[in-house]
């Protein structure tokens, strides 16, 4: 494990994604919202994609020279055809059209099909509340790993769900989750680590509570969060996310793996409603409530968004902590494309 | 414990609510309303508000004379002054907005304030999607009942979500629940009952998990569903549902008990993605794709909407179950109002 300085990777992203045709800008984009994933916490979605993605590449899946383009459109909608560019790409246009939609018509819904990986969602409905815009994203995944509720078997992906709310901070209320348990991502971390998890988060193949995170690679499966009601937003974000926008349902024949991501975004203008500084105020008014409540003891209460802040700044000034085979991994993928991984 | 019609029901409800002058098609309206949530086995929310409504008339809460009013309004958006009309009056004009307004520009989201409770959410979704709508409630409730996260103490109301989409069988899929483990009716239920409650719902109030339905009226508080990931949802319709519509947020020290309902409305329309045909069928496939799913040992997989619409069928041939007391409650009010409850 290394610490490395954010913007050290980002421009060693830049150079690994131009290295394979992607123009500076967009690599620019995709390698910035990789590295924020690392600084925000979510090392499942960060750096460990720039090997993922140059395979994807590399195999046709992701194609650097696609643009994303809208098939259909209204003042306050429209449907994107990601046309396999990289899914950053894509879920940038989606939220930045979503949020001037929103800002001209009060209310928009975008979609997106033919897209591929987005990486981390609150790096996009962030975005969109520092503009001043209320942003959902319902984002559908394919490769089963989830089960449905009192259900055997994997039946869908993660189906992540991210919201957020503008606030007076510039830090924005920001949900973001899978729809099950815990991300894909928890259970490598386990596996790399050796750890056992807790029992309510996956079961075996026969259908049995398990603490062996490697369990969901031997026929076990992910279980939805929040039994029911969690259940009930899994399958929600797989309509909302694919159903809705002619995305893929299901597994992908032709292009699995990795398949793509159906997406949904609903960006809400405050002006409609009681203005954004009202609603800026409101919330700050929130936040400040739930942080005086007395916590559990031995525990926090944090507020949405609160732990990837927290993590921000801690990484901006320590650096992002890098597992030996990520870094590996990163170097070899350098050598190959003749950059030098210490720039 | 009796059997009652539903139709029978029905008319004392509109009975009631004329005698104390609230007009016949707004009584009927609401009389429905309640008794379909009978219907669909939602008893916490049904004709037991006969007589709670009936009191809060009374009290000048609810005002039967009152009509909602939009106070702001775009072509997708409109913003509602309940003034205090029965809180399925002002309900069921969002609804209707919502729907004519994503009819007509695709996407629309609405808002009410001094809005009285509007009873079960997933009436108006339900009833939204089948008009060939996607439709979203996120609704804040006062009268703190439920923690945060890791929080001690009682910091938010059950706060609800609702979602439907169409499919083919007028039937739609629907989501419709609080987002604290269960809606204060089941504890109701328990404590009628006698019975244990399992023991991650509610903690006493030293914070201590307890399988006693009393504890929340002795100190304790609800959970909110699903861990942290719930804890999001039950924050993010506190801001979408209050903060943004500007309702009331936390008690409201003039009114209540009981405190008003902050209720935002989001509408899609599918014509702007796959188009309402494309919808349903793609929905009936997940639908049949899940029903086709092995359950696990003893149990059921359900969708979504599944156990509303099965109660519905099994009452409205058996008739519905009212306890004792919520019967005895219905016949003093007739008493009272000089209606005689056989009809």
């Amino acid at each position: 494990m290394k610490l490395f300085a954010a913007d050290k990777l980002r421009q060693l992203g830049v150079e690994i994604f131009t290295a394979q045709g992607l123009a500076r800008e967009k690599a620019e984009f995709l390698s910035g919202t990789l590295v924020e994933a690392n600084l925000t916490g979510h090392d499942s979605h960060g750096v460990t994609y720039f090997a993922a993605y140059s395979n994807r590449i590399k195999n046709g899946h992701i194609d650097v020279n696609a643009e994303p383009e809208i098939v259909k459109e209204t003042t306050n909608s429209a449907l994107i055809d990601g046309h396999y560019a990289p899914g950053q790409v894509t879920a940038k246009h989606l939220i930045e059209v979503a949020v001037e939609k929103a800002k001209e018509n009060v209310v928009s819904a975008i979609g997106a099909f033919n897209c591929n990986h987005i990486g981390r969602l609150g790096y996009y409905t962030n975005w969109a509340a520092q503009q001043g815009v209320v942003a959902m994203l319902f984002v559908n995944v394919g490769g089963p790993s989830v089960s449905v509720y009192h259900g055997m078997g994997k039946a869908f992906g993660t189906n992540p769900f991210s919201a957020a709310v503008p606030t007076g901070e510039a830090k924005p209320f920001l949900v973001d989750y899978a729809t099950s348990m815990v991300a894909a991502g928890k259970l490598s971390v386990a596996r790399a680590k050796e750890e056992k998890i807790p029992l309510h988060w996956v079961k075996d193949k026969d259908g049995k509570p398990t603490d062996d995170p490697r369990a969901t690679r031997e026929g076990g499966w992910l279980l939805p969060f929040g039994e029911h009601k969690g259940y009930c937003l899994q399958l929600l974000t797989e309509l909302l996310g694919a159903v809705l926008t002619g995305s893929r349902v299901g597994p992908d024949p032709d292009r699995v793996p990795p398949s793509t991501n159906g997406v949904l975004a609903i960006a809400l203008n405050p002006d409609a409603f009681v203005g954004l500084e009202a609603l800026k105020q409101g919330t700050d008014e929130i936040i400040d409530y739930v942080k005086n409540i007395e916590p559990e003891p031995g525990e926090r209460v944090l507020v949405p968004g609160e732990p990837e802040w927290e993590s921000k700044e801690q990484r901006l000034r320590d650096g992002i902590p890098i597992p030996d085979s990520t870094w590996e991994q990163i170097t070899k993928l350098c050598e190959e494309l003749g950059i030098d991984p210490e720039l």
